[in-house]
């Protein structure tokens, strides 16, 4: 069985693979989704967090055990107990700020992503017990 | 561009699509991995939560605006502020609670998926300010 995706969009910021040194939690990017899917990002701008699923782009090899966060000084673990992104399928999950949305972009604060990943999806998040970050028709529901 | 994803495995409960009144935090379901990539999950048993990505198989539209939780009374909403199945990548992620591990086996609790649902990726769950549920290696980093 084989499962196939299109990219709704694409990640712009300022970090490329050769970028050094990146705190992650202070990038600021741009998620550019597709014009034709614009509709589909109605309501999103209600959210404080949304959860972005990207894919691995770069990543150039799969392997099952991995040193985490590539520190060799740590024991090697199954890729599935990090978020390594040389996993079978390179899809990316990071919860990020959403700090507003301009049209079909959504310009968001801590996506851990270069310049250029490929957006599969975005969520809302809900934080489970942080009911406050639900709009009202969630709420309700 | 387009990407091409083999499932890593595959979701075992006893809820079908005609199951009625499913309280989905209670399903215990087994997430059954491909004995290929069983090496993978090593290491996976040291937390308490985990992240399943997963592939909404029965989803057989897709759509840009819909009715919250299927609720008619609530308004259209787009599609991705909502965790509704018809989006264009028919994703799902959902943080279950990890009762055990059995081989390639992890029995898991809170999954909202059907038999059959394709497993795409499995990744651990950090939750902000709850350190304690990262094991030693992971806090070091």
């Amino acid at each position: 069985m084989e499962i196939t995706l299109k990219p709704i969009g694409k990640v712009v910021n300022a970090v490329e693979k050769s970028s050094e040194k990146v705190d992650w939690s202070q990038v600021v990017s741009i998620l550019e989704v597709n014009p034709e899917l614009e509709e589909g990002l109605e309501g999103i701008e209600e959210f404080n967090r949304i959860m972005v699923i990207f894919w691995f782009h770069l990543a150039e090899e799969t392997c099952l055990k991995v040193h985490p966060r590539g520190d060799k000084s740590k024991p090697l673990r199954g890729v599935f107990s990090t978020r390594a992104p040389v996993r079978p399928n390179r899809i990316g999950v990071t919860v990020v700020e959403l700090l507003r949305r301009e049209g079909n972009r959504l310009v968001v604060k801590g996506l851990d992503a270069y310049n250029g990943t490929p957006i599969l999806d975005i969520k809302p998040y809900f934080p489970e017990g942080e009911g406050d970050e639900r709009p009202p028709w969630v709420k309700g529901g």
